[in-house]
């Protein structure tokens, strides 16, 4: 994977984060223990670090996600950080001006991190290569590839409540074939060392090499959540799915959304969790979602301290004489 | 009123600020010599407070005002909050979240304020009633309920002018029947102690039981604004109108717009007010709007201050141990 | 020109930034020794100095521009101020205020400064003489009439080339009927003491009275561009023709458009400027845009600069006691 070493400097530190695939346990590790100690800083009552005070962090959002560019933006702001958001479907494109035109244009800003959203598979990575060397590139989704500070605050939300990796079973549920949170989420736990990853979802919503991956496949979810310790329930991506490959919801629902009853065949402290927002009713039971076992709503407390924490990281790379830069 | 005590708590401070119905005096001399205070800081060169420092405001707009939206957030970066701006109406909602689900999901991000504005009635104190004990609610106007803040404004505007209330006669002219701010001023002028409060409007733009808020009803100006103090002219809130109760703006104009004739009846030193924005020429004559009784632009100076105050207030009183919360 | 003297104080100090039209040399020395010692302030680690902190910056944008909107919001927020950005046509025009009431309402709100963008030729210079006296007005662009501190960030970047104006030869290349771009820079150039300004155009995209200006005409860039320091391209504002001024874009592009053997024409270290955004392969070549010649992206940076020196000067003059103002 060119990217892999691409999101790296020659001292093997993260300038950008646009996959998770390819990185080491360490910098895995380097990010979560950042995160933990700024999860605190939103408990205080000045929720506020000088960390990024006078940088500017730019949200290019060519794809609409209320959430995620809030996440983004509340870390930036909690980082003292100025913050441009760009629509970009709605904005340059209407004098018919290029992508690379545009990207151009607000490097020239001299603003220091572009946070991407993009429907194409590899926007980010296009940009990181396009960028000045100055600018840290994070990957806010793109397409179906990936969603790496999505899979960061899932590891994290699991690591707070299961420290050991080594020893987990973990159990995917859903549209695996859409997902990029899923593919994103495999690559972490498998670098974190879990030997257990399951995917659960009927085969025409799993990508053909989906074992390649390094996870165990069931399309029943009677057998495949016995004994997990966490469950990540997916999104239906309904505006992503382009033909029939699903029946209906309700079938969808009763084949495998997460009831109570299903909840049983995990262990008894498993844990729930879902990247929001929920489909009641389609992938998950009401009461499961806000029932005891439930960490979906720590999820996103914990994404703005994740994604807090790759900021200061890869930005903080960046600080560096720019001559060590690849 | 159920939500009269539950925006304060057990010791009668105010956690959110909803309704000015069942308000004591006290709480409304607070805010009003608060900002007092708070109104001179817009006249320094350096107009900013730390108050609000590390704190983040959400702006929840579900019904479009660019004119509150701003107070609110110029309030809210005055006193060096972060501000957020979400409009519902064109953003989660396009992936079917439900409200609640929106709002569980915000306050996961660990925000401190949200300031609702809904057309429905009842939504800020629905939204209060479901949001975690530390956040404050503020409402910036829901259906025809209640405007609470844009009342505090205007007894902020009265009482620069007149400070004794005890002997004040106000005459609210227009449409009463579709009006969240005559609902709250007239509720915020009888704690205050006005003793002559009066409503002038055609008898469809009445609700049904008015004489009940303490008020004294007239259908003709003529009679209704001779001798008062105070006048306050409601805007003409056509996209609240359903159905034709008025005949037209220009016979609205004739029988019950303010004209300098019109104000010649109420006492030489009377004020007027409009909550703006005005229609010229259908509630109000411009020489009106205009001349050397008007405080309307007054009225848009205090709405920060007063903001700025309620912010402060229902803020600090969150600052206490969160046991201490009800 | 009324406006030339309405802009400064009694003491000749800029109060406004509506035209460079009727500036004096001085006026405009003094912007680019600022920007210049501004320029450095991007390059730093914390790209913010406290210059305008407590003061609020109020975009009103009545014209959509990503571009100028976010470099104006940008040298704000490094100045330290607050910024609220207002998009006219779509928030107070739905209740039908009019123009002076939606001014009126904002200024009571005790902003400091109005940067302007507007369809209309002469918007902002109405703006700035309706306003309250402690209030600054830029003008972001106004019709066919003005874009000043285009001009501004347009000398700028060329005296970092090419210090000695008095010795400059200048090619305006394009559409100068409809540039008000063009019109400012003419004005700049003119008033810094450039001795030969050349507009190269087909007559269609000509004013009439172009001459009057100071300027030589020529149709045929092969004649016009021989020998030139400076050639500035200006974007074919397609979205302002009305009618069939022009045969096609490709014809265009052939009589007018910049490529390496025009560029040829020019002095060796000629620059090659554009204000923005590039229609590539219509008014300019790729490799002449992408070329070492090109400063076109300077432009951006220094875009940034120019308009932090003309928010510090501006709101400087206005910081004096008002009692001296006009």
């Amino acid at each position: 994977m060119s990217n892999t070493h691409f999101q790296l400097d020659r001292q093997g530190r993260l300038l950008h984060f646009l996959t998770i695939e390819g990185l080491k346990r360490h910098h895995l590790i380097e990010i979560l223990d950042t995160a933990e100690s700024l999860r605190g800083v939103a408990e205080r009552r000045v929720k506020k670090l000088p960390t990024l005070h006078g940088k500017t962090v730019v949200n290019l959002f060519f794809e609409a996600s209320t959430r995620t560019r809030t996440t983004f933006e509340l870390a930036a702001k909690r980082l003292s950080a100025d913050v441009l958001t760009l629509n970009i479907a709605t904005s340059s494109a209407v004098k018919g001006e290029s992508l690379l035109d545009t990207l151009r244009n607000i490097e020239a800003m001299q603003c220091d991190m572009f946070v991407v959203r993009h429907e194409q598979s590899g926007a980010a990575e296009f940009i990181a290569r396009h960028v000045k060397p100055h600018i840290a590139v994070l990957n806010a989704g793109d397409g179906r590839h990936a969603h790496p500070t999505q899979a960061m605050l899932d590891v994290f939300t699991i690591r707070r409540h299961k420290p050991a990796f080594e020893a987990l079973q973990v159990a995917i549920v859903g549209d695996i074939l859409h997902s990029r949170v899923a593919r994103s989420l495999i690559h972490a736990l498998g670098i974190l060392g879990t030997p257990d990853i399951r995917v659960i979802a009927p085969r025409t919503l799993l990508p053909v090499d989906v074992e390649k991956l390094g996870v165990r496949v069931f399309d029943n979810p009677t057998i495949g959540l016995r004994g997990v310790d966490v469950i990540v329930m997916l999104r239906l991506q309904k505006e992503r799915m382009a033909g029939a490959l699903l029946p209906s919801e309700r079938e969808f629902f009763q084949c495998y959304g997460l009831t109570e009853e299903r909840l049983a065949l995990a262990k008894p402290d498993a844990i729930v969790m879902h990247p929001g927002p929920i489909n009641r009713g389609v992938e998950i039971d009401s009461r499961v979602a806000d029932g005891p076992r439930s960490v979906i709503l720590e999820q996103v407390t914990n994404g703005i301290a994740a994604r807090m924490a790759i900021m200061s990281i890869t930005l903080g790379n960046h600080a560096r004489p720019t001559g060590e830069q690849i």
